[in-house]
């Protein structure tokens, strides 16, 4: 199997590409850049070596065609055009936020513009969605906020022990806001401090959110999101607390969970009293979770951490890769981390 | 004016002493520390040179008298002892939190052993609060948390625009964990990762926030309360969300916010459109506030950033010196933080 | 006292903000800019709520008139313009490089373009440089990174204890970098990550520590200086060797430093076994210093730590201000630095 | 192979388990530890989940007896007693260092007590070590500093382009000070802060690094050795300088670099024109290497960046026991790093 990287010089790019690198079965074919077309990798991406060589060809069809698979790294709005001329054998794996979601008034609403679709959602955990991605040949990649929050509180809505009335705070790295030079994504801006940004339910991550936990808890859920860009480049530690079922316990609680995860390779319930940091899954493809019932308030409150980059975007688009082209789910994603 | 520092070799000792440095009405006496004491400031605080060679003293009574003002800096449960020694005319100002608590049943659930008693709060801004610290002999300094999430939400309280079920994520510093050295404090194992902990609402800071805000309210308030550790030295970044009131709009709830602070003179409504940093506040008395109305989720969203240390801690507490021995109330204060 | 700042909505204006805030004898008059002209201050230095609603002017001869005291931060090449429209009486001191270097040649092969003069160096340490200073009405502000590598080895070139083979490395926080957004110096590139650039001699702040140790040796002395960019904000390390003299003992060396910095109120000769850390001068304009001698290597060991926002340029300028106005050279400067 | 690993509770221990849990060879044994005994894996490296269920044993030759590799990662002084006690024909690699000095003035010198011997030196690029190691069963696995220097310097000391007096100034991440929680390693102390400690040829390094240079050069070398504790959990940027010979050219200095590293797998001479970061290397067991000729001082000035716990520990263990066991010396060790 082929691949092509549309959107190499960027992070998700990037990681796609360390992540390939190690993967068995996925050799790494063309890369294609935007206003870096025509240099090579290594100017972008020096801590991948391997590939320090490669010349990046310019985003287009012709660049793509003739792979297997083709990943789709590039800002929103453009990753239709694209589709469209790959042919309908070529898995498309679109790490933007093209076709995730259902609802076009939702796209327009938080995108604006129309709607270009919808593809196969790709968070394989999510309850039923494993089997629509085997053999699929679009996959949208869920954003990396909506990753944390859904793997959080699936358990939670699957097993009917959670109300709709969601309250998310997710500190995130900073990559998660891509490679575009920004004055307030400069480290003299962000090193020492956190700070809130799209508060008040305005952050395009929300519909999405409330897209997958209504489909588990089979009825309308609304999330209160409020992102933070905490100083640190990778990772998000995601809080989200739901109104407790009547009568639920902590051991009812925690049996859910565990029940959820028991047979996910990619999502780790942390022992009782351990709570989950970002170190404990930079550069690996987990989830590490726990959860609690705050019986004073009345909430559940799971928190998760993932890396952004890895089971956020890149990862998650290789698991569901491999789910689609027939390989086992857990080929070349790393399970441990990298820490300190 | 003369003050005595019992704990000055830790951070609120620390942030104490640097403010005291640059207060033109209290000169700094006696300095008393635990298994410190015998050595100088300088090794322990080595950014005030100023103090360098100041011995640090034994933490006894007799140490401490002969003080307009005695600031306890110390754990929890050894504040009563020493203030019983000290005279009542003593302004004493206790930065721990044995006396923050009304109910003595709270106070044995979240601390254990007996209740100490309740001092005169010492958070100005809450309605009703700065007539009583004028004159007062006896400060509880607010925990740093519940300073924070006290300010982002008493506005909406007061005006009656929020309801009872409270949902806080706060992002802390390192620095409010204290200078004991713990494996998981460790720079290795903070930096580049963001971690929850005393989830469920166990953090001793919860019932405190309840205590105010139900006292703004005039009716219960329960807070969920998760706590998040962030890689930076100082600063919260507290997001608290409450249910709108029936009817809210985004314009009458900045109406409210707008003139609870108007004559506050450490609290900052940012333009619309701004969101708090913590870098906004580094060093300095003030609070970064903001609010919005996520009509979508129905919830009250106010963010506030301030520095855990100063007027988290320090600050606050010569805050509420200045008006229990009647100075004005800014006096020594800083208005401006040090950024970037 | 009233004093302009061109240059108001980067990291020196903002530092020159912050601590003319706080002095006695100097009143904040007009603030300029480039492209932020016609904006408020408060929308680029979030931390200096007193200023927030200042309206930033364009940066020309008319807005810097009719002030006692004119700062430029500002790129290099464009302060004599500037400067000669302002009049010889008013004080005008350059944060920029245009009126460092003495030597013309050096001028033009390390900036390129012609030199536009040379104005009294602002570094009062600089043996024979406070008489200088005083009365002065033109001050050109040393780099940052010279006046941390003047001030860790003068008092060794003044004593004769070292030869002329300098090899200096020095860490800098990014905002010596600036605010304009550039990809490298995003908070996903810095955070936890060191690198060097302008390796080989070819930093531009070379000639003029050369310039700098020349003149107190009375003979040439050759730099070979890396300038290493390290994760943090604010501060500059500067480990600088130099051939011992022969015979020199760990003693007499110490003591040479004792003596140079005797009467200096912003330089701390650290004891024994104490080490600069920047966290000791974060906000201060201070410098912390400490010497060895390597004996096994046969070379002069000083290492130094200064924030090379305020001791390396605002706080430096302040402090030539108060000379040149014949004000105490320490007025409005803080000792004490902010930590943790 | 089955290898075991004394000391895996620590930082060291836990780089090596991650990179061996992706060795294709060798399969993971024992696991030993002093005061955690006991305990699980999981409970101090909690970013490895594939092995948080294993028990750690007390460090004792019965445990670790009946591997293939027994990796050490001591405290120093302890590793003789139980190699001693472990197998001629066991691989015993040694992470501290006991063996790695063959002068017993230096190592009493340097560390107090009597020499425990010399090992072969787990440098493979030393000229002339790749061959030492093959077949070997015993390996003293370098220091993290003077693997950076080393690999830095040797090109040009076996060019005979590079005089005897070598500067160097390194910056490391904080993991290199190990697990034990120190007040001056706190995450509240390194953050926003970079600090010198053990200067004037006091670090144990030294003499390492004077070893090997002085072994590529035929002649004795001195190393004025510098290091810089830099707010960041992992990685040394180290800027190494020494005379340049008589009539060198940077033509001929990048060529002798290049041929140097043209067959070395783990050693990346950059593009000319780009400086090692050491994010570039982060998790991998890759060298980045740049040098520039600085004319003007008569110095060559190499910077190179490694991951101190991949190349400067762990992955440099791995890749001698690789040679040792007559394995690729590339087996299972990452090329490429994880970044941003």
């Amino acid at each position: 199997m082929k691949a092509a990287i549309a959107g190499a010089s960027g992070y998700a790019g990037g990681e796609l590409l360390r992540l390939l690198l190690a993967h068995p079965a996925i050799e790494i074919g063309a890369l294609t850049a935007g206003s870096s077309a025509g240099g090579t990798l290594g100017a972008h991406q020096p801590h991948l070596p391997s590939l320090a060589d490669t010349v990046l060809l310019d985003t287009t069809p012709e660049a793509l065609a003739g792979h297997d698979v083709v990943y789709l790294a590039l800002p929103h709005g453009r990753s239709a055009a694209i589709a469209g001329q790959l042919g309908d054998d070529v898995l498309v794996v679109d790490c933007g936020a093209d076709f995730r979601l259902e609802d076009p008034a939702e796209w327009t609403r938080f995108y604006g513009g129309p709607h270009a679709g919808t593809w196969p959602y790709g968070l394989p955990e999510l309850p039923g969605q494993r089997e629509i991605l085997k053999g699929a040949r679009r996959v949208a990649v869920p954003g990396c906020y909506p990753t944390a929050v859904t793997l959080a509180l699936y358990p939670a809505f699957a097993a009917g022990l959670a109300g709709p009335d969601v309250v998310v705070v997710a500190a995130s790295g900073t990559s998660g806001a891509g490679r575009s030079p920004k004055p307030n994504l400069l480290g003299s801006e962000v090193m020492g401090s956190a700070s809130a940004y799209s508060v008040g339910g305005t952050h395009r991550h929300t519909p999405e959110m409330e897209q997958n936990l209504a489909r588990v808890a089979g009825a309308p859920v609304t999330v209160s999101f409020t992102p933070v860009l905490a100083p640190m480049s990778r990772g998000i530690l995601a809080t989200c607390t739901a109104p407790a079922a009547p009568g639920l316990t902590a051991a009812a609680l925690r049996e859910a969970y565990a029940t959820a995860v028991r047979d996910e390779p990619f999502l780790r319930l942390l022992p009782e009293g351990a709570w989950p940091a970002t170190s404990m899954t930079l550069g690996a493809n987990t989830a590490a979770l726990q959860v609690a019932l705050d019986e004073r308030a009345g909430r559940v409150v799971a928190v998760i951490a993932i890396d952004n980059l890895t089971k956020g975007t890149a990862g998650g688009a290789i698991q569901s890769t491999n789910l689609a082209l027939g390989l086992a789910e857990e080929l070349g994603l790393p399970f441990n981390g990298v820490a300190p």
